[in-house]
């Protein structure tokens, strides 16, 4: 955990045997992340500060001294692989600029401005219109400024049909208000906010399981196509909504290394998160992964977000307020005192009627 | 010009033949960049900053009316082809960095942190220590954080020893510094610094007129590879030390689009760029490139940097202090009234001696 606290470069999270079955290699991952952790410990500028579960980095504005600038940046995975194959371009820029704006939201900031990079084995331009409009349309529902850009044609890096997208988002926050995150207490509740499917993450494992031939195919009311695709949802106006009305102590973007990991690195030492999956459902199509890949307990919370997209811990007492807040939270679990050797994240599973 | 003036996105920059020859669709290139700018037309956030030359993108700093935010993403280019086919990977990182530290150098603005994108087709650890590590001394020589990374391993993607980098810089400058840029006028002298060789541009037209099998060949007192590898510098120094004792009125970084394009878009309607080609040298590579490839002289001048990496307008009598402070820094044109239908950069070629 002290890698996430002292530094926000992410590599390929998951530690399970799933991805190693999608061809993603988590030991070579891990390997990675300790050398640049070596890297960026031989040398750390003055003006970053501290890293409350390496979501984003940040940033102390100079000549300034109440805030911050939080930046992130990611990119859409092999979910790209998915949209180019299937020839729907529309959904991934949202993808993008939403996952960004939730990782920077984690440590409370308000997005500046957002840059994307689109790299194309063949451009056409009606399609990288697409991809950077969606980009656009999100950024400016968060009245985020699309402040540039970078569009390259690489022939021989990327196949003529093949695409990749990243970005980088640049938010800010109060000094304040960062130290209020990171508190959760014995006796917290902890709201999760709903995902509505794979998000941007799972994406190998998930061709793996589910076969290009079968994408058209019909899924829980539409198609395995539009279940895979389904957008990133932007937690941005909910947690505001909770912020105004009740104390937040901490938050998660459950991406990459779901429940287990993204929330065991936002809390103390000292306390633990126990979920109890019965109190929340989980999307048809994580279900359908878990069932086709046989995905165990440990692998599956481990692996995808099985239908928590985002969590706050919040007081007790600030519970009813919370949920009237924001439609869609529901109580997922609650902190407890933890010992030295205890897990931080505790699972209990949905049990069996009767 | 008024898209580069209207707006920091960048596509497939150059629109001469070369590019199609290698693979990269300029047209295609051009109608994206319609399209962006129609995109961003719609919507525009209302601290974006007018943009000067559109090398980076300007953001006014929120509750601060004294300063903005300049920031630029960029990618290496097919320059990672040669770096991964040839196993070197030490250099990329600083291409990127110094490529982005340059972008915002242009507004005069100081670095304050980095992001990395690193996509790989198989993870390397080593190979991507090498590479952040490349980034990172970067970074520490301009006292620029390192803020933040994504590793993503995407298999299906990327070819297993393909990988692409791409960056973000984010830097901050007074709007008073600012609002000294853009106003080159007739009889100011024009200063350049000498570029090393391609730099991060040109590469998919160096890779077909310079095959693989030619890389480890002796060329110039060293390889092709060197050459081609040959790391894109940093001109922050220079620029710095020559601001320091001179009136800068105008800079530009020449990338793709060559001085042609790059110096056009820096200067006001009224004026243009004269350079004379034969107050500096051409890099050897790039020679040989205009020689294999038969470019004509608008070609090469819009396709390669020829030779100057960076440009600055100064008074003709700030001339002398500035090539004191700046050793390398030649007088390489000069600015003159432009009338209507002129271009706005000319460049005389080399006169035959005698």
């Amino acid at each position: 955990m002290a890698e996430s606290l002292e530094n926000p470069r992410t590599g390929p999270k998951a530690v399970t045997d799933s991805y190693a079955r999608a061809g993603v290699d988590v030991d070579a991952g891990n390997e990675a992340v300790t050398r640049y952790r070596q890297l960026l410990g031989a040398w750390r500028h003055r003006d970053q500060l501290e890293v409350i579960g390496g979501f984003a980095g940040l940033f102390r504005l100079p000549g300034d001294g109440n805030r911050a600038l939080v930046a992130s940046n990611d990119g859409v995975g092999t979910k790209v692989v998915i949209a180019a194959e299937l020839g729907r371009y529309s959904t991934v820029g949202a993808d993008l600029v939403n996952h960004c704006v939730n990782d920077i939201l984690v440590s409370s900031a308000t997005p500046l401005f957002f840059l994307d990079y689109l790299a194309v084995g063949k451009l056409d331009p009606e399609v990288a219109a697409a991809i950077v409009g969606g980009c656009a349309e999100a950024c400016r529902l968060h009245d985020c400024a699309l402040l540039g850009g970078e569009t390259a044609e690489m022939p021989g890096v990327y196949r003529p049909e093949h695409f990749d997208l990243a970005g980088t988002i640049v938010g800010i926050v109060e000094l304040e208000v960062l130290a209020t995150l990171g508190r959760a207490e014995p006796g917290d509740a902890i709201l999760g906010l709903p995902a509505v499917g794979l998000h941007t993450n799972g994406y190998s494992l998930a061709r793996l399981l589910i076969p290009a031939e079968e994408w058209p195919r019909p899924f829980a009311g539409a198609t395995f196509a539009d279940a895979l695709l389904a957008e990133h949802p932007s937690y941005y106006r909910a947690v505001r909504a909770i912020q105004a009305v009740a104390q937040v102590k901490a938050m998660a973007h459950i991406t990459g290394g779901g429940l287990l990991e993204n929330v065991s690195r936002t809390l103390p030492e000292n306390v633990k998160a126990i979920f109890e999956q019965q109190r929340w459902s989980v999307p048809p199509i994580l279900e359908e992964l878990v069932r086709r890949g046989n995905l165990g307990a440990h692998e599956r919370y481990r692996t995808l977000n099985m239908g928590i997209g985002y969590t706050l811990v919040v007081p007790a007492t600030d519970v009813p307020a919370a949920l009237a807040a924001a439609p869609g939270a529901k109580v997922v679990g609650w902190i407890e005192a933890r010992g030295a050797d205890e897990p931080r994240v505790v699972i209990h599973p949905v049990r069996n009627a009767g």
